[in-house]
């Protein structure tokens, strides 16, 4: 789904962008959804944009380099989800030639596609719901 | 509707609380939804119940201290809404005995009503999202 895939603005690394808005006039109608797990966030945009780019460089490293953000923060983002998830989203391979890999699990593949789905029905709603709003 | 009117959750002044979540096992699916007006926010969940608060109040200085709120704050949300909107949604008489008071415009019962309206189907489809989830 790629050519659906919204762009990371990565002017904005500490808080995700909006996951939709629909214009009417000078109006916008804006959103965000995420799933929390036990014990903190879980998945929101832009950590399903940070498996996508791991899954694209099969690579911690230069998919946060792809989006601007530190390989710290990644790394920090990708242990997260790894933690609240009920299996790991991301395995990551160290040493060897060429250093350590990371790819995604059929578990991280699923969370991108759950994510996408929950995201895409979201800014059908924000849409139908911004035809019908009264301001 | 002051039986479904949500909490606002005091210690949390500086961003507004998650408009709605559904706990399954561990998991909690979480969003927020806002208008966004030609030059900045115009109405969410914080402000709507500021506005609702003023209705009750008949005093942006009360309606702040009611949701533990600097009267400082609350003037500049009230100024911002003012200001965004196509017409007021808060009048203000200064001076005369006991200082001025606010009330709700027209306009501003047709936006809080309008704001729940879209929170109540947000909440709902939060709702139908966590129950078809696959995490």
């Amino acid at each position: 789904m790629k050519d659906s895939r919204p762009n990371f603005n990565s002017d904005d690394k500490d808080k995700s962008p909006a996951d939709g808005s629909v214009k009417d006039g000078g109006y916008e109608l804006k959103g965000r959804v995420w799933i929390e797990g036990p014990s903190g966030t879980f998945l929101g945009y832009g950590r399903a944009v940070l498996l996508e780019r791991i899954r694209e460089y099969g690579s911690i490293s230069e998919a946060a380099r792809s989006m601007g953000m530190s390989y710290r923060h990644a790394w920090e983002l990708v242990d997260s989800m790894n933690r609240e998830a009920k299996a790991p989203l991301v395995e990551t391979a160290t040493g060897g030639k060429g250093g350590g890999g990371a790819r995604l699990t059929s578990d991280g593949e699923a969370a991108i596609e759950s994510f996408w789905g929950l995201h895409a029905r979201f800014k059908e709603f924000l849409k139908n719901e911004m035809e019908n709003l009264i301001i």
